[in-house]
């Protein structure tokens, strides 16, 4: 094993059996290479390591929050991650997409349960945005993932949330470039902003079922359109 | 940005647009230093935090295979992740075990649609063994972990996989220091094999709604019993 993954299997042992918390400040890096008996060098490569996987994050300077500190920033790693092994089709666009209708049923359901008229103005007014008379497909693609995170979001779920934002942003840049390749775009955008106001009326009217139909029909009759190089359903 | 992040950042954003796909070599390190105008100890920092996110991997030598390679490696690394961030109770018990609840539902399900018998051989073979009269925590939990992940596998989703595999990992831990402070771990054990084999039989019958919601009864019960520290349901 080389030097540096000694040092991270150390700190991932740590992390799970919860001698290292959220907080935690870990020693010097000096300190930590005379411990493990290697380099400072193989200290600093793993710390990298899991710098890159938001376990960690290091403020320079004197002051009480300077040093490396366990830390409290999930989400993004995760979805960063799975979105890079997405790009590199590492799992099959369908596999992706089966998942994105499995977690997206699931958040429509609980966000219907816990909708009230204040807990929709966001998405309400987000739809209105989308429902502009002509968006350039950059800008819509961004909204359309806004969108469906927004209802994951109302789901109260911070696994799902997570989960759903990675899949959704892991789709966002296939999404884009099979969108580039339709004769209308615009009147595709169209009919997907009546399939989006659909299930936001029925998240209103707190009908899960309604709403959890409605999204995946809303996915499945996308992927149907665009060219995405998977089995197209 | 400090320099390896530079390195890093650029290597990511070749995957995402395709310069660079599964098998694709990477230059030499002195290359890339070159290249991106750092230094080698900061190519080296970036690739070190790749590995880690099993996106590539190295051989040493002057074979065909040598040098630092995009990989095709995805499941453990984004697991492997999702359980560190659950370690550090980045999400809250609850969620985790929703999630988990969602996941297998699904794999349930799709279980049924695909079963035969010779699908099923191993999964019985795996039951017969955990049934035993009695059995070590640490064995069962592990066997009971290979068990919901068998599960999964019939789903026939790799996405899916990965992801039940991972909650379920996350979880193994905090299963078995829970499972430690129970007053009879055996009898809790005989209890838990007999809802995984009612889960079994009715993947067995092609039972998609059967086997989704008793495999939704068996977590139920087991979280209830079990002291995690969550809300208790």
């Amino acid at each position: 094993m080389k030097a540096y993954e000694v040092v991270r299997q150390q700190l991932e042992r740590q992390i799970l059996t919860g001698e290292l918390s959220v907080g935690s400040l870990l020693p010097a890096e000096r300190e930590m290479a005379t411990e493990f008996g290697v380099s400072r060098a193989a200290v600093r490569e793993a710390l990298r390591a899991m710098s890159a996987q938001g376990l960690i994050t290091s403020h320079v300077g004197a002051g009480p929050n300077s040093g490396t500190r366990i830390t409290a920033q999930n989400g993004p790693a995760l979805g960063h991650l799975l979105q890079l092994h997405v790009a590199l089709s590492q799992f099959p666009i369908d596999d992706v997409v089966e998942a994105r209708i499995m977690l997206e049923r699931y958040s429509a359901k609980l966000a219907a349960d816990n909708a009230t008229p204040e807990k929709l103005t966001g998405l309400d007014q987000l739809l209105t945005k989308m429902e502009a008379e002509f968006m350039e497909l950059e800008e819509f693609n961004e909204l359309d993932t806004q969108y469906h995170i927004a209802i994951s979001q109302l789901a109260d779920n911070q696994l799902i949330t997570t989960l759903t934002t990675a899949v959704r942003q892991a789709l966002a840049l296939p999404i884009r470039k099979a969108s580039q390749n339709l004769p209308d775009y615009q009147s595709f955008r169209r009919d997907l902003n009546k399939q989006h106001r659909r299930v936001f009326c029925a998240i209103a009217e707190n009908d899960r079922e309604g709403a959890a139909k409605l999204i995946e029909e809303h996915i499945r009759t996308a992927y149907a359109i665009l060219p995405m190089g998977g089995s197209g359903d």
